[in-house]
């Protein structure tokens, strides 16, 4: 790599800087950490000029090395004042890294709010106006700009970017040029909006250069072999994500109605397999193994469709279908679907957004499953009338405004579709993550153990939480843990050849362990975002199907917040 | 004192206990610091069924000592998430401790939301329901409540306290009858309201016995003479607080639309003078020297009336006309007097409500100095539309909804009356006091000091803070300062000959000391309660018309909460 790219927003200036000895060697989230520390005042005003948003490319960006082009993008969360890392898939991380970027620090902010796109080419920079897309959703957005660039990459922001909502995200193209991968989570799409940053477009292909081609084609040939016969690839590539609807609510977790109760035995209508059964009959654009980055051999997503076969949105996911789903007590995958595609054009976190409107159903706004009106809250959200506003800065706001007790968030970020009353490993990576309620922060949801029993739940969550900066650190994505995962030693051969280095297991270990020391620093550092238990309603309030509340210590929760603080 | 009166809201019990051995020497801010730690689960949500709301008498509440008969009332803040304690005026606190009630600790919240009274007799209670007073505001209520118990002391809640806003207060009845004292910070007047608590009311009167009657009343004699000789007592006896806006503006520090600029010269519409000269030219109703208690010798009080005499407002005090007129652009002293009654009316903080629509202001919800609409969002506020609950909630969360940068809040509180950037002992208090922005936890804009200079403000603001718990835990109005502040011996030859005990001016000293000390620890144990710096809006943002940003270093902030730490 050879530049990080610095943006000044109130000076209009782009200066690429030769990267510092000190960062060579990080990538992704970890870099995001260390920039954060080095550079972003603690107390600043996450929405002021002296925040910073900063897109990190991962160690294995712009490679061919199957499911390692995510974007990691990082700020000071709007959401929950502390340091936030979101990353996405699509094609922007491998072009990022193939211009020589790897990164781009965005400072500053316009005196007067104005928009503007950042194009960035091969050693060439520049800022346009972009006020002609003020308003417009990510669906035209990149449509539009894919028509004077048809090969761009873009990250862009939506309206609930643009009016600095706490649960607005950024937007990624995919392989597709559709605009639908997010780094969704902690309000970064607002932190971008404050920027006055529309769009970031890469027009052009390139290519990365490897060190060793010859041990590096070897390791990617292992890495590819495992990768396609582990256990977990095969579960994604079979139903996606959607699998998780069925496993979750048989382990009692599915969020039902705000977190509050099991009152339909539905799980069926909008289970995995009902996803890929409608998208098999109902033919057309439909698509099952679509891979949102090319070479992709997970392939977990989807084109879903209506009764057409016209495309609603790609991909559907299991956190949107139980957040805009069965959290506010909607059984049906299609109008799931509608609002999930809402939800992508106006740029929101639908994981955010489905805790907002489950909160906000619960103060009586409207009711649990009555589809219209809460399509038609979307459009308030999209119009920014104060309900709509309330609505887009996320469930503790809608909490505070409504005087609602039972509000599912950590930090002040939603939970995404666990009950940790039923998944309680879950519930231990929401409260100590220094991200907030995160699930790929710890995820614990698939492992095999008693998730129900308060017992070794830290030392799961603990585990996975060490593990995870691995892969967003190198812009693996998650969903490569069956192959990575007991094989740490081919990501590391891999980066080793693709740089011509000689780092061992413990550096990568020790990659891992200080990426979440300097999250926790930074968190220790503001000063107040540092909350690390869950409400007193999941710890107070049993779950009705099994009659649990949230039990782990918190002993056990401080000993994991004091060993990842390191 | 004989009891503390325990109401849990659960169970609907009222059970009398008797006054432990280490309760018997605290009294109002004190006592409530003491009975949090004791009691109060610290991350318990504030409108949950784990928190609590605590009525503390003064140790000289009851007697006939001038000013001693302020009321204090504390929880766990939703708007600040760390320790409250707000004290008002008025007729209750008195009637508190003659009726033997030390403390009332109200727990617990009911199942389904309902509406009661609590009505204290002496050694009898009961609870009934009040549904009828489902929306009324306070004037209504105190009215219809006085029908049937005329002699009544009442502490009731607005509208804005039964929806739960973050601004809500709790008013009090003065010896008019007219409920227009306010507990009015930390939104007390929610937790009020989520226990369904609409009034307390104390229908008759009595008397608390005094150990040593004779030295009692020659100490009270004394404490009576130097009261009224003190120039402070003069000076609020003149123009009342509103003398401040002269002394305010011209250090620079009056609020002028959201804390932004100076954009006006017309500081004397809405000065101290003026309404002097408005309430004696228009006669009718309008009173000066009017006292909120029975027996004050400082009489700040006075009856605001229109130009037909008739009233508008009682009292008009300066925080009001500062946040409601010149922070909104409202140079009129009769349409600040019509938002203030409003405003009681509603039962909203004036401060907090102030800020949100300076917030809103800046945000473009209306334009400064636009009366009809500023008007008309009180309206709105009233209703519970979904912008009056973004309004209602403050003016963190009318930021946060509208993304704006200029908040004027510490801890989620927002700014009274001064501009930190120019009174910089305020800055001060409002960073490192456990309450969040609050003036009355250290006031230093009545010092004759360099208030723009950033030496010695530290200092200033945390010998104040330390004096002020010598007011708040004796239920002393702070406008006994001029008498008070050079003779705690007095106070403390009062309280000996009150109780017979025989405490010495150290005990005095550690009283405030301790009570600081223990509100610090509950917001280190609530863990994200603990921002003590200013919002970069002010140390970065220079005041136009001084050029100045509040520049006290952080480290002087730092040793200020470490000393009053302990």
């Amino acid at each position: 790599m050879d530049a990080m790219l610095r943006v000044n927003m109130t000076a209009q200036t782009i200066n690429p800087e030769t990267v510092k000895e000190e960062y060579k060697q990080l990538g992704g989230r970890g870099l995001i950490a260390k920039l954060m520390l080095d550079e972003v005042k603690p107390k600043c005003h996450p929405l002021g000029i002296n925040s910073k948003l900063i897109f990190a490319s991962g160690l294995l960006n712009g490679t061919i090395v199957s499911s390692a082009g995510r974007l990691s993008i990082g700020c000071k969360s709007p959401l929950t004042n502390g340091i936030k890392e979101s990353n996405s898939g699509g094609i922007f991380a491998n072009r990022m890294a193939q211009m020589g970027i790897k990164s781009i620090i965005i400072e500053g902010k316009p005196e007067h709010p104005t928009l503007y796109i950042l194009i960035i080419y091969k050693n060439r920079f520049k800022l346009v106006n972009a006020d002609e897309y003020q308003g417009k959703g990510v669906y035209e957005t990149a449509g539009q700009i894919l028509q004077s660039y048809p090969d761009a990459a873009i990250a862009c922001i939506g309206p609930a970017g643009e009016k600095f909502y706490k649960s607005a995200g950024v937007a990624v193209t995919d392989s597709n040029g559709t605009p639908s991968r997010f780094c969704g989570r902690g309000g970064i799409g607002a932190v971008m909006g404050s920027k006055g940053i529309k769009a970031i477009i890469i027009p052009e292909k390139g290519k990365v250069d490897i060190y060793d081609t010859d041990n590096f084609k070897s390791s990617l040939n292992k890495y590819s072999d495992i990768l396609k016969e582990a256990k977990s690839t095969k579960s994604y590539k079979n139903q996606g994500t959607a699998a998780l609807v069925k496993r979750v609510y048989h382990l009692g977790g599915l969020p039902i109605n705000n977190f509050s109760c099991d009152t339909s035995l539905d799980w069926n209508k909008i289970s995995g397999e009902t996803m890929i059964n409608n998208i098999k009959n109902r033919g057309g654009e439909g698509k099952i193994n679509h891979a949102c980055m090319p070479g992709c051999l997970v392939q977990c997503s989807n084109v879903y469709v209506d009764k057409n076969g016209k495309t609603i949105v790609s991909p559907l996911e299991y956190e949107t279908i139980a957040l805009l789903g069965s959290n506010l007590g909607i059984w049906d995958l299609d109008s799931i679907a509608i609002l999930n595609y809402e939800c992508n054009d106006i740029g929101l976190d639908s994981i955010e957004i489905g805790n907002s409107l489950g909160v906000a159903l619960e103060a009586g706004v409207a009711s649990f499953g009555d589809y219209e009106a809460i399509h038609q809250l979307f459009k308030e959200i999209r119009q920014g009338t104060p309900l709509g506003r309330i609505l887009g800065n996320g469930a503790r706001t809608t909490g505070e405004v409504y005087g609602l007790v039972n509000v599912p968030e950590v930090k002040g970020q939603g939970f995404p579709g666990y009950d940790p009353r039923a998944i309680k490993g879950m519930g231990v990576t929401y409260a100590t993550s220094a991200m907030g309620a995160d699930h790929t922060a710890g995820p614990t949801a698939r492992s095999e153990v008693q998730h129900e029993s308060p017992e070794g739940q830290s030392e799961l969550s603990k585990k996975m939480q060490v593990l995870l900066p691995l892969f967003d650190c190198t812009g693996l994505c998650l969903f490569t843990v069956g192959a990575v995962g007991p094989n740490p030693d081919l990501v590391l051969e891999l980066i080793n050849y693709r740089f011509g280095w000689k780092l061992d297991l413990d550096w990568l270990h020790k990659m891992s362990i200080e990426t979440l020391r300097m999250e926790h620093l930074f968190n220790q550092q503001v000063g107040f975002a540092t909350n690390n238990r869950l409400p007193e309603a999941f710890t107070e309030r049993p779950l009705p199907n099994l009659g649990t509340v949230f039990d782990v210590p918190d002993d056990d929760l401080d000993r994991v917040i004091t060993q990842l603080s390191g």
